[in-house]
């Protein structure tokens, strides 16, 4: 039973769900592939040059407070970016050139922390190094592997990947050709694996 | 402990929360307060002449997927409309006339029906007046009563209410002024009527 979680740094909702996948997969025995894409590309083929929820101001209004009672719920914490959406370009690369390792699940961890709980800036490298420290893995040389062509034509085809598989926003989890989109329909996604998957 | 229920008759997730909100609401002991709203001036002021299902194709055909599951779970029929989203103008009126009457849910769930299982045009008068048989009211006073300069100013006010709430979609469920926006938020309103209202 595998889930594909597909995450963008800058997604507020992608926080707690992060913050909860390995905990939730685990009890249910389903195998999750940490699946990082690009937003902006596929919002501007939607018309949309930044987040809805800068664009729609009820809609940012609600997120945030909605965002912040989840956190509360999970016990996780959250300080409104100051700004937001941050860009997760570098960050995205890095999980993707990793994201069958088994420490990619810590990695995309502390850059949300970072971003949604320490308020820091995620498209630096300083800060991205930082959140690579403490792995099996030199931060410097992951970060150059990480931004070689080949690395970046990786995100951008996983990007194409997220776009053909029909995704439109994140977090969406994907159980074989069933998508489920937001946080909140994380357990149904995790079901549907249980359930329909042979 | 209360929670307003904030509805449009075009809306897809709204007809199964209408569906479970009375099953749901009656466990917890929570009274449901059944307010329909209409989604048009809110989505125009936003910039849509549409629903974002039918401007965003993506969105659009995972909601119908979505759907479909959800009601496949819930075990209510589901045949997707021919028109989308139907005009409910008429049926709004209706609601919001009678919407503190105990028959209220009948009559709303009803519409949902007709227009979600059935496909029915909810616009036209014959279904309104159908969907209103087997209630306590005469279907032809109840029509008359909600086309009145009042009821229509009614359901205006109440629109105006909703985007001054905050309401950018449906279903919203309100608990003093703590918002849930979508079906599959329906349990955390619940849970918040429980638990934070005194």
């Amino acid at each position: 039973m595998v889930l594909e979680f597909w995450f963008e740094f800058g997604s507020s909702y992608s926080y707690p769900a992060a913050a909860r996948i390995e905990r939730l997969s685990a009890q249910r025995s389903v195998e999750v592939r940490w699946r990082p894409f690009l937003l902006g590309p596929i919002f501007q083929a939607q018309g949309w040059n930044d987040s809805p929820f800068n664009l729609y101001p009820a809609k940012g209004a609600y997120m945030w407070r909605d965002l912040e009672r989840i956190c509360d719920e999970l016990g996780i914490p959250l300080t409104r970016p100051s700004v937001f959406p941050r860009n997760g370009l570098l960050a995205a690369r890095v999980a993707c050139r990793y994201q069958d390792q088994p420490w990619v699940c810590a990695f995309v961890g502390a850059i949300y922390r970072a971003n949604f709980a320490d308020d820091q800036e995620i498209s630096e490298s300083e800060v991205v190094r930082r959140c690579l420290s403490n792995l099996p893995v030199d931060p410097d040389t992951a970060i150059s592997e990480s931004t070689t062509p080949d690395s970046k034509a990786r995100l951008r085809r996983q990007t194409e990947s997220a776009k053909a598989l029909g995704i439109f926003g994140a977090p969406t989890f994907a159980v074989s050709d069933e998508l489920f989109w937001g946080n909140d329909r994380l357990e149904a996604a995790l079901d549907w694996a249980e359930n329909h998957v042979v």
